[in-house]
């Protein structure tokens, strides 16, 4: 569209178009170039790879990485092994991956940023790559649940200063790929991933979506959803198809009541006193108690999401709610500030795969809420 | 377009629009609500909005701009008064601006930030505007000739960390406007902003660009772009309508061959110990040398340029040059990796209004340049 004049000057109009991938691999670690051509982008333009991993994966695979970027041809750096974690979602690990580009002297378009890890370093690393040079492409190997359910191929950037994800940008992965069998597989980790993907469970459009993870998620979450389980890798890949469609009608958050807010709107509130995970479980169990209060769902409905969450071994309760709504209304009032000033919690319309809206929850709304939550968490 | 389903995985595809607005607005601080109703955006969906402001402009203008804001009635914090100047590029400055969002809880898209001040105070705000909340508006209130003519409605943002603006972001202010009766007219500050008049008379599509500034560009240099010499704002408006067009054809720098690129592939070797202004021109001298020596413009156009530049009191030499060709090639080599791997400097392809792009310049060839100018520069 050209520009146009206006009363008093011009006006330009452009479009940038963003396109990503992800792909669940199997035997990502063993890939070769005749397999899986691109797992590194084009080589031809340019053969030089800037590498950047976690600590954890370099100990457990470093050896297994460099062989892979061997037998490709790649011209790589020595990595930049970086802790992952929520504690190192800030400027000091940002920092550290642009002086790594720095050194490595990224050219802007034709040399991907190879990422090894979870979500908190996808999300580091991928602004770090917004940054420089005012954007520089990444390629996402993630290694964590939750990454390959979620962070790994959002669009979403982010660092933490002075509260969560405060600073940030629009800048996915060019790709994403993930093998299960990389996972870190500790309760820990698994509980991270397991809560988005109960999230996802909530939103979809199709209930069958919930209907599968009923069945088959509290065998997965307790097998640290092994590679060699079919109905684990079946769920992982709903969940990645579900997302993407997900981010694809609303990559800007223009649109402010979005499905997949679902554990959102109030668990900063609560974070990092307890994990991401476990704080979007206990936003989701005080969104169904104010639904349920609100009769927007019925208490069969809460109760067996409640018993879902129970089998998989997710947590019910925590201390941190003893103290009181406080904390969470401050983080909703922090949300409306992200959804055009309202605070738009979504939960089912009634039934699985409808969504509705909540807004102008109080606290004292949230006060009954913690108490039926209690309540709850010990009598089902 | 829908999600589509890949051989291992899915693909995703995304537009995002973004248009903005340019204003020449002669009596700026007097306006009203009647007669520039959007001049700070849609206030009735939220009259709150954080002001920033360029610490000299405070000084000479800050009762009139408290006073315009309240004649609109904008519910405004205390301002956040920046210091100017490239020492001010950096993320100290960002850091400031982006708690002053915090302090005042800017809301994510109907709160955009009003920005007063020149093109440093542009880049850092934008760039702490592009990264609050993954992206919140901006308005552009531009104060000196440099800000109207190309940074205060340029798409880039950046701050310099380590290398002038390697980091940034694509994220140009909602609107820009401009009053030359506002310009800071110290010559300094002039010859920043007639470098880039200069970079666009000899980069337009139409040499009648290059010919209207040869007639009246010295005297409109010499007025300091006066509010009242209708030749310096039509100088302003040509200039802002071009680069618009420019940018608006290649936003995202996808093409590295860009006209308007003219001045900047040399320069950065010459910061800070010049201004960004002075390091153009130089750059523009040399690649006028360059191109003589290529034959690639006659020495009659190389002389006519030449001319205008001394004819404007713009720097023919500076000291900096006499380090030789070395800091330039090694601007001349990052300035690659930002374009595809090629130098692409542009220049007149023989006669004004045509462009073609210089590969593979040599040190060589730099130091033949660089003994032409200081003869040059002392000879016409």
């Amino acid at each position: 569209m050209p520009v146009t004049t206006t009363e008093r000057g011009w006006k330009a109009s452009v479009t940038r178009p963003v396109d990503w991938t992800a792909e669940v691999l199997p035997g990502l670690l063993d890939a070769t170039p005749d397999q899986v051509p691109d797992l590194f982008g084009d080589l031809t333009v340019s053969p030089r790879r800037l590498v950047v991993v976690d600590s954890n994966v370099y100990r457990l695979y470093g050896h297994r990485i460099l062989a892979l970027l061997d037998r490709y041809e790649v011209v790589h750096s020595h990595p930049v092994v970086v802790a992952g974690g929520e504690a190192s979602k800030n400027r000091a690990t940002c920092d550290l991956i642009t002086s790594g580009m720095e050194g490595f002297g990224v050219e802007r378009f034709s040399e991907p940023v190879l990422v090894w890890g979870g979500g908190v370093l996808h999300d580091v690393a991928g602004f770090a790559a917004s940054e420089y040079r005012r954007g520089v492409p990444y390629r996402m190997f993630a290694t964590t649940l939750l990454a390959s359910v979620d962070a790994g191929f959002a669009l979403k950037v982010a660092l933490s200063h002075g509260y969560k994800n405060r600073v940030g940008a629009y800048h996915p992965a060019e790709a994403m790929f993930t093998d299960p069998a990389l996972f870190a597989r500790d309760r820990s980790h698994i509980i991270e991933g397991a809560a988005e993907i109960l999230k996802w469970a909530l939103a979809a459009p199709d209930p069958a979506v919930f209907d599968y993870f009923e069945r088959h998620g509290p065998d997965a979450v307790a097998n640290g959803f092994a590679a060699d389980d079919p109905h684990a890798l079946a769920i992982i890949r709903t969940t990645i198809e579900g997302m993407m469609r997900e981010l694809e009608a609303n990559p800007y958050e223009a649109v402010s009541q979005r499905r997949s807010y679902i554990g959102h709107g109030m668990s900063p509130g609560l974070e990092p006193t307890v994990t991401h995970g476990q704080a979007v479980i206990l936003d989701i169990l005080l969104t169904l108690m104010i639904a349920t209060g609100r009769a927007v769902i019925s208490e069969t409905l809460r109760d067996r999401i409640v018993r879902v969450i129970r089998a998989t071994g997710l947590p019910l309760w925590h201390d941190v709610l003893e103290h009181g709504p406080g904390p969470i209304m401050r983080a909703l009032d922090d949300t409306a500030r992200h959804r055009h000033g309202l605070q738009s919690i979504p939960v089912m319309d009634g039934e699985l795969g409808r969504i509705t809206y909540m807004q102008d929850i109080t606290a004292a709304e949230l006060g009954a809420a913690l108490y039926d939550l209690n309540r709850t968490a010990t009598a089902i």
